[in-house]
């Protein structure tokens, strides 16, 4: 196919830029799973390297064509250095210059670690939670954190009707807070595990062991307690405006799960 | 431990039915992730069977301590050799009945098989769509279709600026609807195919792929075009009352992908 | 660009077909992730329709620059609607002489579902195993077929060392075969569910919740004790050359898992 | 259940200790899927702080009840902090002394993230490759490393047989190799990136963009193509003793995927 002249002399047009006559605005348009190495605030050294896959949306007003892909990583080269959750809404403001746009999200998702101490033998070692941040900037900032908690689920049901043993298994406890005043993602995780049937450990001897299973059957939960006995903490917190929390348990008697949610 | 007789007489206590005291109504309780094979309407051939990943809910008032989940199996039992869509309203009705709730919840999400013929050769083969139902009962019935749609997707920014070729990709089109009137899983698929650079094919000979290649060269689009072209579309047809479009693009020049979206 | 007069004329070049001057041959070239339905044989009811994902390879001798992916999927359209596990070497020797190939090489997975009563109230629910065969024909024919089964399985170690309950947890035993006489994915998942804690069942009663939970843990064993358990049922079946076997277990108390294979 | 009074007195028996009289040994036994944060060598920065998946294994001699699974962790712990890459022949070691046993495996994966300049207007950004190694210890020392990377192909086929315009898309080169003398994960996504159409890049500006999108028009490539060209780069490499390729190209054109191996 011929080009005319403008392609050879490299003064290329502004696609994106060019006016759009279909009157129809998009709600987000942007970037998603980029991986980025990013640095996140931890409560006891301060902060953390960790690698996080990151989404980036603008809104689009009904009379562009289009937005431009390549700022939202440029926005990243910025601040992928500093601690991200200090900088999230100045990231937020950056993009919305950069796009001309009046709304801009970001969705974060990163393994964050925390050393933990085996309940008995007081062996410590390094345990993995997925971490979430989701924040938004239109009139006013929005943000939100999020963690996903494995912990053991022993069944009520089964330990009363059964003469010895109980079915437990590994059930995740997703948590989400919209909050006023910083909550630590530590803090998020210390009240989900104080909701379950017994928490989880990367490293267990013998007497840490047997402590974990006694402790389960000491404590059955159905997932709809923990949702209970979570919100029922969260409600208290003063810090905490909203929350989502949803329990899914890897039932070990069925191959399909169990679940339960509620938001407030 | 020991166990009171009454466990060896086999009269087993019923812990959900327990009264709770936490005073803590929960959104969604259920079975997650169940695989079950079913039969779906099919426009041309009256019914396909196919195999659907399900999750059942209810809410759950205050005072119950948990729900019967092995009842949400019982209900697929009784519905499953029926055609689905023609039956949602009844199995959610039976569901809020068996677990006594106010509101009853079902997702589904099965592969959904069209025959598709090549554009120039005419050969025909199947395709695969990966289909979704949400419907919901509370005072009112609702019910949402959606279907994944993969498409190409040719950047007209990239076809402008080069003398010669433009980057194109597999590209994601997630369309879900709310309608009055019924639509079909292939007129959802039909709107959604005629919104992008081109459509995909099972089997192409080299007649075909000519066809496809020149076609995709001559409708470039970015996903914030698809997103455009299908939300008039959609708000065209009477039978839609609400609609949410996602489309994501496997950038061939990224590692990242391209989005956009728009609900109404 | 310029295109020579032949590409009107529409008499396309075969490129695939030109001579390769690269002196390299290729192990495997074909199509991955596509999804069939096809009729597999059925121990009970003849046959079952399922949706399979599927995977065709040929060899490439050093000569050809590429092989003609579409005649893949001609070969699926022709057979699709057959039989399919009776059909395999005829489908690998179709796919040879289409593809003038001297290795032809096919994958399927598929869910395949099996009617199971529950251990004590007998009431019979659909359960879903994912399944594979796995063949390819050189100068001989191979078949391979495997599942995976889901299974209870409770740790002998925290049963022994606690004053009560033990922890226990949904794991996944995959087992490949290697036949010279044909053997039922029923006869597969009934040896592998023999050699478990407890099997899993898609709707259990009270009753039946009961029997699972004291069977599972009058049968504690470790993910070591399941290889051990079926690869000795396995080496006295006269109908089994050579067998694959992986266990991993979803442990309730860690965040990883525990695995253990063991292939003769 | 009544225990007897050794529980009580704390002396906790070692059941995986226990002789196992089955005369079953088991191949491979251990833990899968722990996330840690590890230090691996980097051709530019010395060292990169990335977050791994790891597994890790032993044989199992047929007179051994069980392994060990707590001592991976605890080898983990020791380790994690220098650089893994130096140290893997130490901890294999390590892992077999603790684990009393003959043969020992590991296999990490990581993101590993390389500052890439666009091609003309040389903005330098973050790009992520999937990284891996296995190594394993019996008698001998057995290392390889591998690497997902994603790349451009653009179809030869489809170019020469259209007027205007050819199919192309992200697809993914996953190269393992097996050394004698140290080749950097660097080096091997170099020969990776110039065996194929065009590489990808994080961040293109217009210029940029053009020159990709022309030069994958100008090196059109089947996934045969670029099996032959990555082979003919490894083989001349004295470094590599063998080595497995396999392209997998997620065609725009169609729902499924081209796909072809080589390994020598």
């Amino acid at each position: 196919m011929r080009k005319t002249n403008i392609y050879k002399t490299k003064i290329f047009p502004d696609i994106q830029n060019q006016t759009d006559s279909r009157k129809v605005s998009i709600d987000k348009v942007g970037v998603k799973n980029i991986k980025y190495p990013i640095i996140v605030a931890d409560k006891h050294n301060k902060c953390q390297p960790t690698i996080a896959e990151i989404n980036l949306f603008v809104d689009l007003p009904h009379h562009y064509r289009g937005t431009h892909m390549s700022r939202f990583v440029e926005v990243l080269n910025q601040y992928h250095k500093e601690n991200f959750i200090d900088n999230l809404e100045e990231i937020l403001k950056e993009i919305k210059n950069r796009l001309k746009a009046d709304a801009a999200y970001l969705e974060l998702s990163f393994p964050y670690f925390i050393i933990k101490k085996a309940p008995v033998s007081k062996i410590a070692s390094s345990v993995n939670y997925d971490c979430y941040f989701r924040a938004s900037l239109k009139d006013v900032f929005e943000f939100w954190i999020g963690v996903k908690v494995p912990v053991t689920t022993l069944c009520p049901c089964s330990k009363e009707i059964s003469d010895y043993g109980a079915h437990n298994q590994r059930s995740i406890v997703s948590v989400w807070v919209h909050y006023t005043e910083f909550v630590w993602l530590e803090d998020l995780i210390e009240l989900t595990e104080q909701s379950c049937s017994c928490d989880i450990y990367p490293l267990l001897k013998r007497v840490d062991e047997k402590y974990v299973t006694e402790k389960a059957y000491d404590n059955p939960m159905f997932v709809e307690d923990i949702v209970r006995e979570l919100s029922i903490k969260l409600s208290k917190d003063s810090r905490i405006m909203h929350y989502d929390i949803e329990v899914e348990s890897y039932e070990s008697i069925h191959n399909h799960n169990a679940f339960a949610k509620k938001s407030e």
